[in-house]
């Protein structure tokens, strides 16, 4: 894998395919929207599907604010706080609701997203990425 | 401690006495921004201090956005994807870059922040809470 090392921040910037390959590998990450200049954060379950983050959801202020804002803001690290390791891959891209009946019995089909609260998440967003980029803390 | 079920999420809503006591076991966190409508999110190091989030960054983008917008958002989790598992905190407030000198002076000589990659992190910033909330998965 091809990894630069980022001479300000001091962390490894990883490779786009590497970025692919950990976000894959997980089901939680942290949306970022923005109401009216103020930011908001929430963890949300995930999957990645066809190139696109994809998210499911109850109808309600997430859904709202990631839909209607032109991009958000898509994060999931794994971090060990003892050891002073980890990586972040960050996200950026429009989100749109999956409102089309077809791909949404597609997903159902599929078996959605794997959500862990017990609440109607009926709805599902997408976020097309128009960058992904990532971090890692290198080891001594 | 405090803890409400929210029926619409299927969340646990945490007190804030327990928001605190869970900011105050970790040191690393998220911070979203939010820059021409289109937010940001990034991991960064940070202590409790006085009822405050103290940052330590480097000059440049993050510490920009975080203090030239109205408000942030931080946030701090343990999630066991295997377990289905995990809790978050989110904090929302101002950001503000720490100048006094005198201000300066106290935090390094109590060590700063826990800062892990090698970069020049030589500026703070504190977010003044306005909300703390947090929520957890219940377990089953």
């Amino acid at each position: 894998m091809t990894t630069q090392h980022n001479s300000r921040t001091g962390l490894e910037e990883l490779s786009t395919e590497e970025c692919w390959r950990l976000l894959g590998e997980h089901v939680v990450g942290r949306l970022a929207v923005s109401i009216n200049h103020h930011p908001d954060i929430f963890p949300v379950n995930y999957r990645v599907k066809d190139g696109t983050i994809l998210v499911q959801t109850a109808a309600g202020l997430k859904l709202a604010a990631a839909t209607l804002g032109p991009s958000v803001a898509f994060e999931v690290d794994v971090i060990n706080e003892e050891k002073h390791t980890g990586w972040s891959v960050v996200v950026h891209g429009p989100a749109e609701q999956v409102e089309q009946l077809e791909e949404l019995l597609d997903l159902e089909d599929e078996g959605g997203v794997d959500t862990w609260a017990e609440s109607e998440k009926t709805r599902y967003f997408c976020i097309r990425p128009t960058e992904v980029t990532g971090r890692r803390v290198p080891t001594n």
